[in-house]
């Protein structure tokens, strides 16, 4: 039974894009149109689509004279309450959200990447015309993990976000260790299941969880992380050895989203890259496509967030959780808590990232040559965690695992290790995090 | 660097209770002042802190002028902005908050049995006054879970919660699991540790994880249930052999508070009891204390919210987040997202809740006696998922584990098997969730 004794009038939505996740807002805005109306005190009514093919068949029933491809015509009709951007990419979202706001709607968005670029002028926009810019949908997908950065964390401290933030990729390297398949493999597997896209560049070389990181570096330390201040790489170099030795030191290899505050010099860290992380970690057991932000802060401790990180439904729950704060504020007439830069905190070079490596050398066999390895690392100010020599005669193998230290000087030592005689290759350097 | 260019005034905030959650609250309030003050708008100033015991010693310095036994007096005062109830308990909690809120202030409480004893009256006073009364900490301490079930989720449809909520019986039940302890030892270790209070009946009994239950059904299915309204089995009964009966088949054992909305009927169950749960799910590797909630929503999928459920500092976190959000609306001057309860479902008695079992029997050694004990299964349409024979000759044992079917009619076919000749004992019966 729905109660909806209420006398407002309806709010007008305007959606901009209507693809697997714009379809999926539409069914929900009109399936469940009574609980939205009770949740909100108002109802929210669909007053314009833009799409680019109008044509184009769809999943749901839309009434046609809703179809529009003018996406700024709509944006400035000036009646609109809400608008839902789901088109992605930097232009045309950005102008159209602008004028959205201008125009004096309220902007739900999906789009991390816009927002990771210049996420300071649309905020900026938002706060000038007192108007919400919602975009929880933007990292994790059905994940509610940027409210509670911004709402239920904000009495405490966070030091460190750590996340597996795009499901492609964790797809991808769950099946190689599952399976032992080579990355190729893998990645030809997740495009046969419709997990990576044909150009499966953003997701594998780290981009969509660059801008990810950007956001929730943003979020978690109050101050302006942009994509450009990520490190990244992706993950196409991981290989079967690599997955290998991971499990054999009871690890397991995850493409992280690391963000961390640096108390000291009050400066963060935002990084995105393959790392090998113990079983132990609560993120280790994230499997398939699933996404999982873990969270630590000073009085609550170890967090973690789990869900589904992308996919039609998933990120449509985001975008109508979004949608309900949104239409929410709007019947009271004061927007609701805008982005948070107020620390100005600088971002550190990853050269200054506190980080354990785990190298795999190749090496000859001869007298002294562990001593050798052992003075690179000493020379370099890396202490030595564990070494595991492997094989014998010409096959011998070093696995060497470091204590914490800089990534420079980790770095260093890896270029110093590749000029030794004794060396003959260096097979694998991969980090190590979690602990 | 921190930004405060705002000259709004400072809000006053009152604390009732002083305790492990309070001292925690003032700590932060005091060390963290210039960033709350950065997130809030305004400095929040700690007005008055009402205490039973004066004289006692506090780890954190407090001005003496604060402090007061006269709570009734504080939140009287009539220029509180904002106050924090840790005081615990029906009475005087409950008058305390409604005096606080009829004089004009907001309340932030993590008291989950004072709300699910009567929290409606407490949600219509908030209402009344215009104000708010957030209550993060009183379910699962420092885990974000009822924003995100009140707000991120508040445009999709919450089908299941299922939640490890009572971090001690998880902490008694994971020492039996990983020691073989049986629940004496384990609860006298717990206690040894600060787990488990002198007098442990709230935790072992269910009492605790029924309030945070009635918190999370009504927020969850937009409804109101009341602790009275929860069925309640405690984890005294839950035997070493238990614990081993659930490893055999792949489980392990949790105390689980599960709200579940029935589609069909529309109307909602809420159940606090010990159960197997299978150890692919997320829930099962939820160690030690720490506290977990499951929740599956149409659009999102299975999201799962992990962290601390107790302790002095993470309350706080939580007590804390909401008192930001609070001092926020305060400042603009309208009440955030109250209480939904539109739906008025029914809540659907224990009976009739959907389950299934695990059974163990001591049975006499005789031809037939599977096809008798099929047979009584088959009599309450109870359908069997797997029967396992364990032992020969005068030892003979049958496990049976179900298929879905009524609790009711599962309960009957437990009644009907002890009146069985040929079962000598019933020796185990416990539900299996989680699949």
């Amino acid at each position: 039974m729905i109660e909806t004794a209420n006398d407002n009038k309806p709010l007008k939505v305007g959606l901009l894009g209507c693809g697997v996740v714009g379809t999926e807002v539409v069914r929900i805005l009109t399936e469940q149109a009574d609980h939205l109306a009770a949740r909100v005190g108002a109802r929210l009514e669909i007053a314009g689509i833009a799409v680019r093919r109008p044509g184009r068949a769809r999943d749901i029933a839309v009434d046609p004279a809703l179809i529009t491809t003018d996406a700024q015509a709509l944006v400035s009709r000036g009646d609109l309450d809400l608008v839902i951007e789901v088109i992605g990419g930097l232009e045309p979202a950005r102008s159209l959200i602008l004028t959205a706001l201008e125009h004096g709607a309220s902007v739900v968005t999906a789009n991390k990447a816009l927002l990771a670029e210049d996420g300071p002028t649309l905020f900026a926009a938002a706060e000038k015309y007192e108007r919400d810019l919602y975009f929880e949908a933007a990292v994790a997908g059905a994940i509610p993990i940027l409210r509670p950065l911004r709402e239920s964390l904000a009495g405490d401290d966070v030091i460190r976000v750590m996340g597996i933030v795009n499901g492609t990729t964790n797809y991808i390297l769950d099946k190689m260790d599952t399976t032992g398949a080579g990355f190729d493999e893998a990645l030809e597997e997740a495009q046969a299941l419709g997990y990576a896209e044909a150009d499966p560049t953003a997701d594998i070389e780290g981009f969509d969880a660059a801008a990810k990181a950007a956001l929730l570096a943003s979020l978690a330390f109050h101050t302006r992380v942009s994509i450009a201040d990520v490190h990244r790489e992706g993950i196409t170099e991981v290989s079967a050895t690599d997955i290998a030795s991971a499990r054999e030191m009871g690890c397991v290899v995850k493409s992280l989203a690391i963000c961390e505050l640096d108390e000291t010099t009050d400066s963060v860290s935002a990084r995105v890259y393959p790392a090998m992380i113990p079983l132990t970690h609560p993120l280790a057991s994230v499997r398939d496509a699933y996404n999982a932000v873990f969270v630590e802060s000073k009085a609550a401790g170890r967090l973690m967030f789990y869900g589904r990180g992308a996919g039609g439904a998933p990120t449509a729950s985001a975008v109508l959780g979004d949608l309900v704060s949104a239409a929410r504020n709007r019947l009271k007439g004061v927007p609701g808590v805008g982005e948070s830069s107020y620390t100005q905190r600088s971002v550190r070079p990853m050269g200054d990232a506190m980080t354990r490596y785990h190298v795999s050398l190749d090496v000859a066999d001869k007298a002294g040559v562990l001593a050798a390895v052992a003075q690179a690392f000493a020379e370099h100010d890396v202490s030595i965690q564990t070494v595991r020599q492997e094989g014998r005669g010409s096959d011998a193998e070093l696995v060497v695992v470091t204590h914490t230290a800089t990534d420079a000087a980790l770095a260093a030592t890896v270029d110093a290790l590749r000029d030794m005689d004794i060396v003959r290759e260096v097979s694998s350097v991969m980090r190590v995090e979690g602990e």
